[in-house]
């Protein structure tokens, strides 16, 4: 499905899914809605932890739509479920937030790791998440992020199983996109980045099991951004939820990485 | 010191270390000598397996000089230590070939890992083999190379104990340079390329004891042209010993990996 009639869909509630596997070739995005008053601050979070947070959109305050990514985009109704959070608590995951809208939100895309996963499968890297119909587990680590203003925290990282040398050809071809957050962050080892457990994920959803043939893979998340507006206690946060991404009409770009 | 001091002092017999930490800033490289008879089907299989053996030069019969790599070099006497093979067996380890010299040997200087350990060292990663004085460990793994005329065997790999950060710099850093081997070919589960026990290496030296933060990276080796040329089952067949290499006088590529 092309991304125009997959928005339509999201909109009219008929496609429900995760979006990791919906119109290949296009870029996703992470969802962060703050109020103005806090806006400048969080983009200051954003380039202060840009692997985690790559900034692909802003829009200007009270206006839903971030016509660079795509022109018909309303960030109020086109992703498939969202979380609202107030002074720091998540009270509703509606599918539309059009009753919710103020003069005053402003929207940040921000770079996903689903918009490189098409360009490692087309290099032969075998992603079993995908294979099994599933998405990437993510897991909160003991890393800090670099505060700005209300916000911080511990930064979110994306696990993918991977077999030792698909790990290499991932990291290398990844280290490529900055903006789909670059190279991993760590490898091997999730209890040297704070993570106890594999098998409790944040969300409790993705692939969170290792075949014996197969290392985990840690790249910065999105999901940081959920984290950090939670921490800052804002009145109002609105973001997406689980991997109901919002996706753009941007092209993911084409190479011949080897 | 530079690295025509270091071959006289190879020569004069007053430098007899290994030479991973000596003449910091050049390339360094794998000697191989075979009869001029195997010499079409060595450059063949080194072709074939380029990962493993990048060639950097390569003598005519009888021409114990490489002047594109040094104008004064003599592999009859420059490297420090070498391993002479008959019919495939070790018979000795002499410190200098002239004795052994005939019109139809020709020599082959390959990639060596050691030319990117200085790289990684300058982009922040700690090769803890370096500062404990010693070398990365080799292994011969359960991989097959390509064939080529009698050249065929395993892969043999030098093996780097690093933090996950490293490993990932040590990756991304080490794929620009395919004449110094390139990308990893493994990480993290030895027993992955029929490496049972990481104690055991290929040579009986090296750093093989892992720290609990650390992985096993393994690099390609040119030590895998020692197993083809033993393989092959040559009359007479030259290689250095050890971390005893060929030092040039090739700068190393500059550059600045991010």
């Amino acid at each position: 499905m092309d991304p125009v009639r997959l928005r339509r869909a999201i909109r009219a509630g008929t496609f429900r899914d995760f979006t990791n596997l919906a119109a290949p070739g296009y870029v996703q995005a992470n969802l962060v809605i703050v109020p103005d008053a806090w806006a400048d601050d969080f983009e200051a979070y954003c380039r202060l932890n840009a692997q985690a947070l790559p900034l692909l959109g802003r829009s200007r305050p009270g206006d839903p739509c971030l016509p660079d990514l795509a022109q018909d985009m309303d960030v109020r109704t086109d992703v498939g479920e969202y979380m609202v959070f107030r002074d720091g608590e998540l009270v509703d995951t509606p599918r539309d937030i059009r009753n919710l809208w103020r003069g005053d939100l402003v929207a940040f895309a921000l770079g996903c790791s689903f918009s490189f996963e098409a360009m490692l499968r087309a290099h032969g890297v075998r992603l079993r998440h995908l294979d099994e119909g599933t998405v990437s587990a993510m897991y909160v680590t003991d890393i800090d992020t670099l505060p700005a203003g209300p916000f911080g925290g511990k930064l979110v990282v994306s696990m993918r199983a991977l077999r030792p040398a698909d790990a290499i050809a991932a990291t290398i071809i990844s280290d490529r996109y900055p903006q789909f957050h670059g190279r991993p962050v760590s490898i091997g080892l999730p209890e040297s980045i704070g993570i106890a457990d594999l098998s409790r994920s944040y969300g409790g959803h993705g692939l969170t099991r290792l075949a014996p043939d197969e290392l985990p893979v840690f790249w910065a998340c999105g999901a940081t951004g959920q984290i950090a507006a939670r921490q800052a206690r804002l009145p109002l946060c609105i973001t997406h939820h689980k991997a109901h991404m919002l996706v753009t009409d941007v092209p993911l770009p084409t190479g011949t990485p080897s």
